[in-house]
């Protein structure tokens, strides 16, 4: 028998009764039925993402809707900086690239979170900078930015902020509002636990005063059409029902187990996996290492593509890898959505097996320990 | 008991075994497992659009696709012929005017399909024109245009046709290579038989060297991206890997029972559903009426929204009304996917039912015995 266990950092594994939820017959989504159940998921979303902001609903992955929030809150005659320290980072760069969006690139080393002293130093050094976009959780190198002190220098200025959370809510903690978000986006299969299919933009007002302000070429990805729609809890286009479905079941469970719980429980099994690497003789990636997901330096020596094959054949675990410049030089495990402590001790141990199978010199157990040490503290 | 048979069209009913199919436990999308799945679903795509084009799937509703397909073949230097018989149509005109694209709209009566001699007569009227955007099924009116003959007078002009298929392609005759259409579109909750959050473009040669030639605002509906990464059967930005794994499901199953055999079904579900709206005194709306969908005007005297909510509170039918400036004066019966004929004969039943409750004078069974006839005929 072999049991597989999705750690990659999205798609992450979807709970049973979710799968089942998703599964049961359709139903047309211009009914009261669908109605209601949007409504239920948009306050969902607004406890999600700490708001009381619109929260929209996108049939698309998370670039569906960061496009959105970046071609809505960039009009000409704004400039927007765009902090790049990762794979997607560079990908709303070319969002602006795209949409011919003025804009500048402040590129800070891979494994690095953005912190709020080099946005204060990019916004002073061109005063016509009112839009930043920075990614809070960047899944390529495992990093977290500081989106709360960020935030602050960017109200400061009367800028717009607009936020990649795609690993970062559901996961770590996030206060769109009391931290002055103007938009935050993620995607369905990260901490949501869902399958890939919806994404999600929290909008505040500021954001859209701005949106209102101008016109861009935008059909599909267009703000202010879900907006629209929002007002009756209607969809602007066919949405995913299925999934959506399935959104508020993931939700609810979020919302009774409490945002802080879900944030302190991951926390607790990136640390553990963290403490295990360390005690492995290994080292984590990144020097502002995020909760949500750990990237794990591959030694000198290691076979990542055989390791991570190894993992998997073998084990049932699928990890992943590195991304861009990083491939081959990191593995990555995800702490999101419906996974435990015990997971998290089993893709260890998948780890120290394949590991020493591969003629490294690791002692077994020695990550299990640390591991289940920091568990045993988090349990009090 | 009440079974719930969903006549809308789309979303349409999904077969149990696409629902447990899609309900298995997530697996990631950059894996050789994806890739499988992907060459296969392009493979299956090719035969239900009878091409040997590009077959792009996109995560998003049949809108996302089309208007990538438009964006995409109609850069500066280009201008199109929007033809707008119903609410669908009238949406590719909206998508022309965001993206600022050169365009001129025909509007031919509600109910009407585009017949060849409109278009050309149009292209006669305006040298400039050297892209047509037609409708096959138009959903809001339930009427299907001649795209084969289209394509003809399109091909002779050297002209691009541009095919939103959504409610045709795996319900209604489409030959895309040998009737010549450069691009068609669907979505996964028509005839596809899934829950919506797929949409899936066919772009030919012709396509190609026009979209190659140009460079348009788009970056989630980026033709040329998709194109890319179905070199190697990925994906550029996370698919919905569950339905694209129903997907395959439904495709095996339409290639089994072939394609010529699924539209004929459908045809006589049409026919038959026709026979007894007449049969019942009523009369179809469209005077080029579409096999995918029938559109029933309601008569002098019966509540159209009443008459739905009793088929549905009652008999558990769930039919479509009216869009736009059809609210209130249609209903609508989905003819896509996993429906037969007995699921058939029970709407026409619930209708007659209801319209007798509403004081109509109507003979039960006269609608059914209608059908009955076309089925009996159909099954020789």
């Amino acid at each position: 028998m072999k049991k597989l266990r999705l750690f990659t950092p999205g798609p992450t594994m979807v709970p049973e009764d979710v799968l089942l939820e998703m599964a049961r017959p359709m139903e047309h989504h211009r009914t009261g039925w669908y109605r209601e159940m949007h409504k239920e998921l948009h306050e969902n979303l607004q406890y999600l993402f700490q708001t009381t902001g619109t929260c929209l609903t996108f049939t698309g992955s998370g670039t569906s809707a960061m496009e959105a929030c970046i071609v809505g809150c960039c009009p000409p005659g704004h400039k927007a900086l765009v902090i790049e320290n990762g794979k997607f980072a560079e990908r709303w760069a070319k969002v602006c690239e795209t949409f011919s969006i003025d804009h500048t690139a402040l590129s800070i080393p891979w494994g690095r979170g953005a912190k709020a002293s080099d946005i204060s130093a990019a916004l002073k050094a061109d005063p016509k900078i009112d839009t930043v976009v920075v990614v809070h959780s960047e899944t390529s190198t495992a990093s977290v930015s500081d989106v709360e002190g960020i935030a602050k220098v960017t109200r400061e200025r009367g800028a717009l902020l607009l936020v990649d959370g795609i690993t970062a809510v559901g996961a770590i903690p996030l206060r769109m509002d009391s931290w002055g978000i103007d938009t935050y986006v993620t995607g369905s299969q990260k901490a949501l636990m869902l399958p890939p299919g919806l994404a999600f933009a929290a909008v505040g007002d500021r954001a859209w005063e701005r949106i209102d302000s101008g016109k861009m070429p935008v059909l599909y990805n267009d703000l202010k059409a879900y907006r629209k729609s929002l007002e009756t809890f209607d969809a602007p286009y066919t949405p995913a029902v299925s999934l959506v479905r399935g959104a508020n079941v993931v939700l609810r469970g979020i919302k009774e187990r409490g945002l802080e719980s879900v944030w302190s429980e991951t926390t607790t099994l990136a640390r553990a996996t963290r403490a295990a690497v360390v005690a492995l003789g290994m080292k984590v990636f990144a020097t502002d290492p995020v909760d949500s997901v750990t990237a794990i330096c591959i030694p000198e020596g290691v076979d990542e593509a055989a390791l991570r094959k190894t993992m998997r054949s073998r084990y049932g675990f699928q990890v992943a890898g590195g991304q861009g410049e990083l491939k081959g030089n990191i593995i990555r495990f995800s702490h999101m959505g419906y996974v435990d402590a015990f997971d998290t001790l089993g893709v260890i141990a998948a780890l120290e097996l394949t590991l020493k199978g591969q003629g490294q010199s690791v002692t077994l157990g020695d990550g299990l320990t640390a591991a289940q040490a920091v568990f045993a503290e988090a349990a009090g």
